[in-house]
């Protein structure tokens, strides 16, 4: 393992980051530029993650399948605003061996396009709705800005799922709920809290009529988008020539849904709970809850045989558990490794918890410090990493609260966000040209508006003085 | 669902199993030639298969992962026999948006290039090792052979791992281990007896020292590969500078394995397992392991209430079970479509057996019937499930135990194996001249030289007369 982390991250987040997500060993720079390996550490995050949504998406009946990951380009350009939207950022597969292919290939930006190829010869009759279908993939986007390791990145682990339904009421929401799985995901496995709202027109995925999205607030007083869910209306249906008989024996076209959430929400969540030590996990994600440290100066056998005791207990009462016995490293350093590494609960086991039977506990995240019985184990334990997790979805949803400033002046309104004082939350007009003169003036775009009907801010937007339609979030994406 | 296979199995093998997949709606092909969409059905099959292997693995101490999909062609190049091997089916990525790129990228055909770049940065003493990496990913070959669902794709859903030692006994074990492991899935989960044993040296994995190979004998008496273990010896760490401080503080060159599976296998299974309805699924594979037909002539709601009160204490008891209570289908229809599809175990339901509180079952391995009473479940279901599961692996061990003729003579040999007789076990110089002249003569090549040592069938080589080295195994590769 490496050395510490050497940047503090109230100096420069990004350096910090890029430290932290590579010492700690969650990822790393490959030999393909934007392209990153997702080492042991971090995936096993990702497997966690996987199998928590997995199950979530498996309880409302959707299937698993797999889907061909090149997409030839006359079946990804038949939805016209989907091919602009993804065109720029296509990587294309010209050659098959030695041969130049007849047609170039885009390695998958998305599968809708190949997908509803496939749906439109499977659904003939309203008994084949609704189609619920996700996939678990990578998927490639020629990125041209600097990527980051999880955050933005020329491969993305994700999923993709994507349904079809008779109505569109079906549609908007199957989107809704599993927007709310996205949520319940980022705040029950990162302690990651969210703001769920719809994105703007121009915002919107390239081919959606509504697109959802789940947003984070940063400590810089950037958003970062951690998951959408978009209702398709039947903007793909109709090119695809996906059709069903109804009950009365006419051709309707079905409404689709397409929602995905990506490796990138395991960058947020590092952005939001690390320190200047490293990451710091919630015990519902981490690989490790607890290590056990042996503190060794004599009696060893007996300690360690304590340490083993601690081990086998926690291990059988369904505790992740790590037991760091390496002779040639020093406590010290391993304390320092494993706060580097975020584990939630050190307990360092010497003598005196040996004769009196006790376990000294530091907690990851506020650096409490607790003496507890081995009998302790394990309500007392379990209670302690439930109380871990709680705690900084707590701290962490009011330090975002705080980081919100409702705002009515145009000229706050572009100082707070082009200097990232705050999340602005304002009065708007919700059109394109209006959005795209904030952005010239900001650097930012709107993040969301809220889904429930709200008491909008001021009567005319905050920007153009048009009148006002909604309250939306603005801030610079990170 | 569509409607029965029209082929017989004995009739044409080849067309018998297109239907038989695209019917019981395992896969499909897709918009793209050579590419296969795993639709939900079958793709449960692979996750069920996934979830049995990644616990394996797991259980020796090997981590996930994930690496780049591309590869630069510089990386790929660096093991000379292995570009050699894998160059002609690349699929190369040359453009990223709408730009050219300077080098071209390969879509992986295989990781053991751009994993051995990052080792090469991760490995720097003996305490790094050993690193035992599994990667579940696709993989891409240009095929240029017809490509077949499962059995020969473009694109193929697998894993390979990717582990490092100190020393070659290490490697060499994992690897061997490893093929249990393969050995047991095959066994276990499939209920498919395989031969194991090494490849020769023409047919070896490019780049190995020596290759592991687990191979299933189908009913046309063709093999088919299931699974690989290949022992890298220092082939690779050399040329990718891989190397270690020992503890004498002296650089070495690790040893290094590579391994995979894909889901070629579950086609082997079909191939095998299959028969003119369709499917035949282990109980330990198939997504349903009973099915429930309720046959409804009067008393509607009592009888649709046993066949709820059966689906739930099946369900209860941790089988899986589906109710078909479709009343757009007629049962006749039904067990027709549940018969292709390959569920292991039928339940008919109506109101004899309602009144009398038994269950009508039907095996679909053997079509055995049996009556059980309602207080049966669990224990004689599960004994019922486990003895077919037990008996298709007798009964296709025998079965292929029967098709292997031990050969002395060139003619036979030559006719055997032409003429898809038999698989042929014959002594066998082992020289790679003697394998190109026996794939001329028929249109094989050696399949596995079994691993332990055994007696020779005879002095000399079964076809080209000179010393006989090794028994060898010999069929055409389906």
């Amino acid at each position: 393992m490496a050395e510490g982390i050497e940047v503090k991250k109230s100096d420069d987040i990004t350096s910090w980051y890029n430290q932290v997500v590579i010492k700690s060993e969650m990822a790393d720079f490959s030999a393909i530029k934007g392209f990153a390996v997702y080492r042991p550490y971090g995936y096993e995050m990702w497997e966690r993650s996987v199998s928590y949504l997995d199950s979530k998406f498996k309880s409302v009946g959707v299937k698993n399948a797999y889907f061909p990951l090149l997409i030839p380009e006359s079946i990804l350009s038949k939805e016209k605003e989907h091919i602009k939207g993804f065109n720029p950022e296509v990587a294309w597969v010209t050659m098959g061996g030695d041969t130049k292919l007849d047609e170039r290939l885009a390695i998958r930006p998305t599968s809708e396009t190949i997908m509803y190829d496939s749906y439109s010869k499977w659904i003939k009759s309203y008994r084949d709705l609704p189609l619920l279908i996700n996939q678990w993939n990578t998927m490639v986007r020629w990125e041209t800005k600097e990527t980051r390791l999880f955050l933005r990145g020329r491969e993305v682990l994700w999923q993709e799922g994507h349904c079809v339904f008779r109505t569109e009421e079906e549609a908007d929401k199957n989107a809704r709920d599993i927007l709310q799985f996205y949520k319940q995901f980022m705040e029950d496995m990162l302690a990651v809290p969210v703001l769920i709202g719809k994105k703007s027109e121009s915002e919107k995925f390239a081919g959606a009529a509504i697109t959802y999205t789940a947003e984070a607030i940063l400590p810089n007083n950037f958003m970062s988008q951690a998951a959408t869910s978009h209702n398709l209306g039947q903007n793909f249906s109709k090119p695809f020539d996906i059709k069903f008989l109804n009950e009365k024996n006419e051709f309707e076209y079905p409404y689709q849904t397409s929602w995905g959430i990506s490796a990138r929400s395991l960058g947020v969540m590092v952005l939001i709970h690390g320190d200047d030590k490293g990451l710091i996990l919630s015990p519902h994600l981490a690989p490790y809850q607890v290590v056990i440290i042996p503190i060794i100066k004599d009696e060893k056998e007996k300690i360690i045989g304590y340490c083993s005791e601690v081990y086998s207990r926690l291990s059988e009462v369904g505790i992740r558990v790590i037991l760091d016995s390496r002779e040639e490293y020093s406590p010290g350093w391993k304390l320092n490794q494993w706060d580097l590494k975020g584990i939630p609960i050190k307990l360092q086991i010497g003598k005196r918890e040996y004769e009196t039977k006790t376990l000294s506990l530091k907690v990851r995240f506020n650096n409490e410090v607790t003496t507890l019985n081995y009998t302790d184990i394990p309500t007392k334990i379990n209670e302690k990493l439930e109380d871990i997790h709680k705690n900084m979805l707590e701290k962490t949803r009011e330090d975002s609260l705080r980081r919100i400033k409702n705002v009515k002046s145009k000229d706050e309104f572009v100082k707070d966000i082009k200097e990232n004082l705050f999340v602005v939350k304002s009065a708007w007009c919700g059109l394109p040209e209006c959005e795209e003169k904030i952005k010239e003036a900001t650097g930012a775009t709107s993040r969301l508006i809220p889904l429930e009907k709200e008491e909008l801010l001021d009567k005319n937007c905050v920007f153009c003085g048009k009148e006002a339609k909604v309250n939306a979030y603005f801030a610079k994406s990170y």
